[in-house]
C-alpha cells in the first residue's frame, strides 16, 4: 500500500549548530537505509521550503509509522499524510 | 520540471446526473490524453475521497498550466500546486 | 487495515423534499450493506452535528475508496480519513 | 457515554533526553492505567504522526477530563474532543 | 450534562421570502419547545451575526442530537458543539 | 452585557514545576476574586482540553479587559471574546 | 460602547442584475440612516475587496445587532465583531 | 505605491456558457484596459489554477479599488490585496 | 493613506519580568511618539485580548512600515494590516 | 521560470541582540548577492510585517531552492512558493 508523506520541519531556535548537524547527518542516514530498502520510494524537496513530500509503498500502516517515526527528526515535524489507490482513470496498471 | 498537484472535486449540486456524467467521460477522456502523451507520470485516487494526487513533468510552468486548465472540472476543482527538486538525501538520481 | 473516517454532509439547498428523502434512504441501505458485510465497524453520529466518525476495516485502501464512494451523498461530503495502526501504549492486541 | 479523543504531541524542543524518558514512561503507565479500568477503550497509534486517536467510555464529562489531564504530556498536546451518539443508520445497538 | 452549541446560519441564496419566513417561524417554534422543556438552558445571540450560542442540559449525547437535528435550519447550519465539566476553580457547586 | 470568552492556556515548555505551581495558584486566586465580585458568572472546563468557557457580565468593556487581563497566565493564553446579546425566539428575558 | 465590524459581502451567484441592484440600494439607504443617527461612525471600504471595516458606537450589545442585521444582507455576508476599549498607551481620552 | 494582488476566480456553477463566455470576454477588456493604462503593471497567471497574482501602480487605494472592482467577475473572485514598500535589502532603487 | 493595523502580541515565554518590563515601557514611548505626530490616530485595546486594533494615516505604505517596525515589540507581534479608502456608501467625506 | 515568493520570518525569542544582528547582516549579504546574479529579480517588504514578497527568475526548481536556502534565516521563516507563468488576458509578452 502506498502513502503519500508531506513532512515540514520546524528546527528547534535553541539547538546549536553541532547538535543541528548530528541531527541532520542522522537524519540522511535513516532515510537514505529506508530508500535502500525499497520501502521509501521518492524523496523530493519541495521547492524553496524546509519540506519534503514522500512516497512510501509498506506492507501495513505499522510499517509507515516504524519508518517515519525513526526519523530524529520526527518529533519536530508537522506530517501530513494520505493514503492513496487507484485511479479509475489511471492507465497504468500499478501505483508506482 | 516536476509539479505535485493535488484536485480535490467540487462536484456542482445544480447539475443533473447527465450533464455530470458527460463531464466525467470528458474529463477521463482529457485525463488519459495528457497520460498517454507521457507528461502525466501519475494520477492516485486519495482514498475515501474525491480528490487526486498528481505527478506531472513538464517543460514549463505554462505547459502545466495547459495540461490542468484543459480538464472540464477545473473551474470546479479546489487545487494545490507544489513545485518539486531533488532533495540531497535522495538515493536517486532523477526524480521519477 | 484500519481507517477512521469522518464525514460531513453538506445537503444541497437546492434539492426539495423528495429528492433529499431518496438519497437518505439510498444512505441508509449502502451504509448497511457495508456494516453487514463486517467491514464498516462503527458508525458513530457527532452528536448536534450533520457529521459521523466511522470505523473501516478493509484489505486495502482501494476497498475503503470502494465503500465510501459507493454512498449516493459521498459527492456532497467533506471527508477525513485517518490511516491508523497499533500504539505502543496500547494493552490490546489488535486494534477491534 | 462515549468520546473520540485526537491528541497530537508537540514534544517540548528544550527536553534532554532524560527528561523526555521520563515523561514516556509515567504517559505509558498513566494510559495503560486507565486502559486496565476498562474506560480507556481504544488507543490507536495515526500512521505516521506523533498523534494518537482513542475511544474512551465514561460516566460523565468530568471523569473524561480526569483521564485526560492525569496524562503527564496533557499540557503540551493539542486535543481534539468530538462527543458521539447512536448513528440512525448504525446496525449496532450499542456504541461499542 | 452540559453543552456549549454555537450555531452559524447560512440562509440558501435560492430560498424565496415565503420559504425563509416558513423555516424561521418553524425554527421559533421548535428552540422555545425545548427551552420550555428546561433542556434548553440559554439561547444568546452573538452581537451582529446570523449566529447563537446556547447552553444545553441535556441527559445524554442523544438527547442532544435530537434537540439539535430537530431545528429546521439544522442541515443549513455550521455549528461546533463543546462538552464541559466543572472546572477546579470554579466556585459554584453545579454548572448552571 | 455579557461577554462568553473562550481561554487556551500554552503552558510554556520552559518553565519548572515551581514556576508553573506559582502561577496556576495565583489564577486561581485571581479568578476566584472575580467570580466572588458576581461579575465573573461562569467558570466552564472543557472536558478534554487545557480550556475553559467563561460567562462574564460587565460594565463595559474595560472592564472585562481589566478582569482578563489580571489573570497571571494571560499573556500565555490564546482567547476568543464573544459578545451577547438577547435571541429573538429565546424565552427569557434576561441573558442569565 | 464602540466595535470594530468587518463584513465580507458574498453576493449570491443566482441573482439577476435587478434583484442585486434592488438589494444593493436598500444597503444603501438602511446603511446611510444609520450613519445619519450618529451611532455608525465609520464605513471604510477594504481596498481592492468586496467587504467594508465599520466603527459603531452603539448603547448595547442589542442595538449594534439591531444596526447589523437591519441591512439588507446580513444573511448573504461574512461578519467579524471586535469589541475594543480603551488602550493604557493611548494618548486621546476617547475611543473616537 | 504598489499592491500586490492575488485573484481566486469561483465561476458560479449555474451559470451557462454563453454567460460564462461574456463574462470572460468582458473581464480580457477590462484587464487590458487598464494594463495599457499603466497602472496594471503585471498580469501573472498561477500555474495550474484559476487564480492570478496581478502588481499594481496606483495613485491610492482609492484608484486599486476602482481598478479591481471594475472587473465584472470582481463579485466571484476571493482576493487578498498586500500593501508593498520599498525592502532595506534590496538593491533597486524603485519598486518597479 | 489610511491603514487598519491589528497587532497581537506573542509574549516570549522566556522573558523575566525585568526584561518585559523594559519592552514595554519602550513599546509605550514609541507608539506614543508616533501618537504625537498625529500619524497614529486611533490606538484602540482589543477586549479580553492581548492585542489592538490602530489607525494609522501616513504619507506612503514605507511609512507605515517605518512606524510599526519602530515598535520594540514587533518581531514578536503577528501583524494583520489591510488597506482602507472611501466606501461609495459613507455620508462623510474624509475617512477620519 | 518565475517563482512568487512570501517570506514571513519568526525571529526566535532566545537569540541575544548579537546573534540577531550577526544573522540579519548575513542575511542581507546572502540576499544581495542573489540580487546581483540577476535571479532575485525583486525584493519587497510587506509594508508593517516582518515578511517579504520576492520575484525570482531561475533556470529550474533547484536553483529557486539553493537561493532560499541559502539565507541564514531560512530555517526560520514559514515560506509560501507560488510558480507562475504567462495569463491569457496580459499584454506583454514576457512575465518581467
Amino acid at each position: 500500500m502506498v502513502y503519500v508523506v508531506e513532512m515540514d520541519v520546524k528546527i528547534p531556535e535553541s539547538w546549536d549548530e553541532d547538535k543541528l548537524k548530528s541531527f541532520l547527518e542522522r537524519e540522511k542516514e535513516t532515510s537514505q537505509k529506508w530508500q535502500n530498502s525499497g520501502k521509501w520510494k521518492h524523496l523530493w524537496r519541495v521547492a524553496g521550503k524546509y519540506s519534503n513530500i514522500s512516497i512510501l509503498d509498506v506492507e501495513s500502516p505499522e510499517e509507515l509509522h516504524e519508518i517515519i517515526s525513526s526519523l530524529p527528526l520526527f518529533p519536530y515535524m508537522n506530517i501530513k499524510v494520505t493514503s492513496i489507490c487507484k485511479h479509475p482513470n489511471a492507465i497504468k496498471e500499478n501505483l508506482l
